[in-house]
């Protein structure tokens, strides 16, 4: 894969290390490709979620589509450009709309991105998790207890629920094992984020603490990475890099003039509508690990 | 029935064309309406709009319900002064409730107002939206592309979900016609809104483009658009011109300060809770087509 | 159970009127409790308060969960320091699920707090609210006409759903007599909130008239009363109290830069977030009936 990989240009070229991929760059072309587009993103998420995850779709240029019925996934998903699955308030009803929306999206060879909420906080929800994992997300994102509970397979005594118990860094090397053994892009998520297909990791140092207190931060930027993700999805680990790093720096910008979580939230919405290319170049973190 | 309306003193009198019909006003008198009588409005909607949607009723000084369950709608809706019902992110154990309250209201001799939501999505979907349109809602509110999926009957092969892909103005005759085939007032919300009881077209040129990029906007117009026509049922084509040129008005003296959608929203609310007479007398902008 | 209290330092001692008890200070410790302690507050609510609700709990340092599912409630909610049951968008599949969480509670010696939204709309909802009721809440709180509602039995003729149509002081006796044959603490909030067991009766003087026009406003300080309890279960009256006058002094200190109810909620949140020691101890209200 490597070799095939190597003839890209958006990838760094091995012995090439004097000359660094230009992330910056790579982030905001990813960006501005979503503006272009304006990818119809369908998502299946949590009730909290939904307003945050659809104004953040709309203020980064694509289209979101909160559509989650089975009756319509077989009609609707095709006309999606990217999917976004999310476990935050899961039921058993909702399973079967998640699961079939991810298998139209592999049989319409669009990308489907997993956020596998709370995946440690009971058996029922760590199950349906590595149900739906199995399905084969191109990418999943969760925070450092998401992806130890999705790589260790079990639940987690000490779940805080939606909360990270566990920092981002105590879960790289988990998530370079679950991408091998699952084929997908792993990021996780935390003061930075590591993206890793199992064999790169990825740094982002963008973003700034208070996003933990603000509900559904993290379910927004899976979303966002479902749109960047949708535009180019021969890159998923490019592409999940640029979207975490692009929502960062809307977090930061944002946090210039904020007064606290709810304050944040606005700014940042609005910044990632606004931002432009001098500020993504200038405030774009990225690195290899 | 036009005979009927033309002892009206708010309808315009034919004949009477150089003396037009005072829009501004009639549209301050609906509002202020709504803040005297607080009308009680039942809506059965989307998870995302929710928020929005009761918070969009309580500016405007009204009372907003969230109440979608088939067992208590035989008890509660009739206390209604109005009820909305939008398909958003319908499943099939919505539909029941959702006919159930417009059958209680259509009994209750109240008004309700349809939302068809992505109608040309699906084939479920459209099928819902026109099974509830048959129970013959008094006002049928959608975006461009919405208004054709119903008229025309069969899904939207390019359809975007919820964003139009259709503007407004192409979709003005089919909405004459859906008004005479359904009997209900329609409107065709976009760059210029277009309200017709098949008859006569009425055009509201108020709001601004980045009500686009807030989710939930158009879900919320038309919960303001049933609280409108609940105080005022026999003047449905006026009562949805006032309430989409009153919410327009708010968007736009709140996109005087606004840094993005976000704080759009924000404001957008604000101003509608504190928008005065002369702002509304100076600003509404409504015709005849 | 007089005798017993009156060991407890942060009781009121009878006979030493003239030294009153220190509520601001009460008020503050409480809060501080929930910043050190983070508690995981499990909330089963509806859908037009799940964000409000958990961004509250977020900026005053709890760790909210939104988890419903009778599949995952005996083995997440006695992880839970706290547990939130709301009526809200109730339906018959999500009762389950509620009576379920608050079993497991009172098995795991765990808070909850009941929310009886518009407990007098109709038969089935009273009917609900009253079948929790049964199940022990530390915590009972309403408006007004919910807590005559749930008093009376009965349902409420003049609904206008959610909102109340009766002050908070039209239902001091019912909630006095309410709390005697619960075995609950009911707290009742208005214009001034009042928090009883039956015996005694505090008055929260704290909060903004501007709170009745954001939605959800009265769910999100229930949600805060369980956090609260959740970390001084066995002052369930003091920590009701106290979560209504930080609430409240959250929403004073909001209102100095609000526009109108949006930026208020916004200004809210933050405002929990960044409250300081000396604006509690100067702002915060509370006295004995």
């Amino acid at each position: 894969m490597e070799e095939d990989k190597s003839s890209n240009t958006i990838e760094t070229q091995k012995g090439a290390q004097e000359l660094p991929f230009d992330w910056p760059k790579q982030a905001w072309t990813h960006f501005e490709l979503v503006r272009q587009k304006s990818p119809l993103i369908q998502c299946i998420t949590n009730f909290v979620s939904m307003d945050f995850m659809a104004n953040t779709l709309l203020s980064a240029g694509a289209s979101p589509a909160m559509i989650h019925s089975v009756e319509e996934i077989p009609e609707f998903t095709p006309k999606a450009l990217g999917v976004c699955i999310n476990a935050g308030t899961l039921t058993p009803d909702w399973l079967p709309g998640m699961k079939l929306a991810a298998q139209v999206a592999n049989q319409s060879k669009k990308p489907w991105v997993l956020d596998p909420v709370a995946a440690g906080g009971s058996s029922f929800r760590l199950k349906a998790c590595l149900e739906l994992l199995a399905l084969k997300p191109s990418v999943v994102r969760g925070n450092g207890s998401e992806i130890l509970a999705l790589f260790k397979g079990c639940v987690d005594s000490n779940s805080k629920g939606v909360d990270s118990v566990h920092g981002s860094s105590d879960a790289v090397e988990a998530a370079k094992s679950l991408a091998q053994q699952s084929g997908c892009v792993v990021a996780v998520s935390g003061a930075v984020d590591y993206i890793t297909d199992g064999d790169r990791v990825v740094c982002v140092h963008n973003g700034v603490p208070m996003l933990q207190k603000i509900t559904a931060s993290g379910c927004s930027v899976t979303a966002l990475i479902a749109a960047f993700v949708a535009v180019d999805p021969s890159h998923a680990v490019e592409a999940t890099a640029s979207a975490l790093a692009i929502f960062g720096v809307a977090s930061e910008t944002g946090m210039d003039m904020a007064r606290g979580p709810a304050s944040l939230r606005t700014l940042l919405i609005d910044s990632l509508y606004g931002l432009d290319e001098a500020t993504a170049l200038s405030r774009v973190r990225i690195n290899h690990l």
